[in-house]
């Protein structure tokens, strides 16, 4: 039985989360029952929901149980198998968790997909053709429902969630304007990415700022907005957005330590009848393999090029978790495991 | 030709609307031109959404301009018709604003509509089976959308809007709640208008308080919320939505005198996966028809018995008007000329 190094979480976050809220560990894999197979993970997905299910309060899941495993998403490679659809090599995805090994009850729907990497690399299973792009998908397509000249922004625009936003919206034919952190950023979500703009929030000081800003980038208004952060961004996507424009909103990573994070101005959602709606993906299977084949499609002709971020080893997983959380990840952010 | 009293917007309110804002004039009612009707004015209709309309800024509708007689709808009687459809005695709704007469064009479809008052009363034209009704079903049907056993709230409860959406409700099987200012109209709510619970706001020094009283009323969570006044009642009911739930928002009369009222917590959007849609039911004529229909049913039925309070004469709108913005009304706020 291989030794399989695993990250709890100790304890919960008073306030901002910090690496004592971690500990690391190392177990021995159980042997197999029948039905399950042993994956070897090689990537690590890091992403902002884990933020909120570390705290003890009512979020849109479960708290993430102290001394146990931190959820997450993996890639990896079946080692053993005791189930008659899996053999060692397949390369499957699935929510393995933050350690270097899982023993995964192949039994139950979708705990474990084998993936193909002829066209798509494996890691972007946790990525573009992912989870986050899914998610893209959804706030984009059931949400936002864009027709052709639309404007849609989307902030955290150079993450997963936003690279993949920008191709989809691109695919029907909008104007796309980002929102992201630090000129380097911006500049990859234009030139890489083909955004037809994008913003730099913190050149920006208050939302009344940053709403001029949009004004210039988005001439005729905003149909739809892609929400990732809260706070500031969106009092100021809110002064810009047009009649009966659409937003999802996916995070409010602002507002995850803690503290609310009051909107300004709610009668804006009257005056310009917008509809606001928050999601989940994991709520709506029904859409995966429809996106999936888009997000595949995308990613195999070239038209999305993701970048990833890669912390190296599972020790390294807390400090880039928090980096994720600050924004200093540029792209998807993975742990090599 | 009579002579018509006429309430024109003088000046916009600097913060809280006075009557200081408004002007009353005498003028001849002008000689028709071809397709025109002139209408006596039997009952003019006073509604919050008059507040926005005095502003200047941008809101849902163009500003009201000054110098001209003030918007609003009416019921009265056709006392001479140059248009072949209309007759002297024919009963009309329309939007013949704060004066005793008006002369409409009856060749623009939708400016002038005849009504049938054998079992409703004709001001109930302006109400429950007007405007006010259509605004209450839109909200609760085509954006709510409950099913039988859902918990449906609705703010302003006791008013034109409140009253036709607890009778829509109990006609589909929900449990109603509302909420109002005041014993008396909480009485009312529960006794008259057949709400399962009204929760009085005034007794709530804060938002978490009145959640609490939410909580009782509620046992089983809020599934839909009809918003009509914002603020602090609006963060109330949004900590105790369950998840799914559909708020409509269709006013915000908190807010009308030019302040922002912040919402305090907009993460609980996303923990929830809420829909917060905006809408004004003058954008959504395709459904009037549909739902005059179900509301004069009600009405004639005697299952919504919307009680009514009228200001005598012209000269008393504005007074009436500013009531109104403070709860002082009763049921639908009518001005009889």
């Amino acid at each position: 039985m291989p030794t399989n190094r695993q990250i709890l979480l100790d304890n919960r976050p008073q306030g901002e989360a910090s690496t004592s809220n971690f500990k690391l560990v190392s177990t021995e894999t159980p042997a197999l029952q029948d039905g399950q197979v042993l994956v070897r993970h090689h990537y690590l997905s890091l992403d902002p929901y884990m933020r909120g299910r570390m705290n003890e309060s009512k979020s849109y899941a479960q708290p993430q149980p102290l001394g146990e495993v931190m959820i997450g998403g993996t890639v990896g490679e079946v080692v053993e198998s005791r189930h008659p659809k899996f053999s060692a090599g397949d390369q499957v995805v699935g929510m393995g968790g933050w350690q270097e090994y899982s023993v995964v009850d192949a039994t139950q729907p979708g705990a474990v997909r084998k993936v193909d990497t002829t066209h798509v690399p494996l890691s972007h299973y946790l990525g573009a053709v992912g989870m986050p792009g899914v998610t893209a998908w959804y706030g984009l397509v059931k949400i936002i429902d864009p027709k052709a000249g639309d404007t849609v922004v989307v902030s955290a625009a150079a993450g997963a969630v936003g690279s993949a936003y920008g191709a989809l919206a691109k695919a029907r034919g909008c104007r796309v304007v980002g929102i992201a952190g630090g000129k380097d950023k911006c500049d990859y979500v234009v030139n890489e990415l083909g955004f037809d703009a994008c913003i730099d929030y913190k050149e920006h000081k208050d939302a009344y700022s940053l709403a001029k800003a949009l004004k210039q980038a988005c001439p005729n208004g905003i149909d739809g907005y892609f929400e990732n952060v809260g706070g500031m961004v969106l009092d100021a996507v809110l002064l810009r957005m047009n009649a009966h424009g659409r937003i999802a909103v996916c995070g409010m990573i602002a507002g995850y330590d803690g503290q609310p994070l009051p909107l300004a101005n709610p009668a804006l959602i009257l005056v310009n009848r917008l509809k606001i709606q928050g999601f989940i993906v994991s709520e709506h299977m029904e859409v995966w393999p429809e996106a999936l084949k888009e997000l595949g499609t995308l990613v195999g002709t070239g038209k999305l090029r993701p970048r990833e971020s890669v912390a190296q080893g599972i020790e390294a997983a807390p400090e880039a978790f928090l980096g994720l959380l600050k924004g200093k990840n540029f792209g998807k952010q993975l742990v090599k495991l």
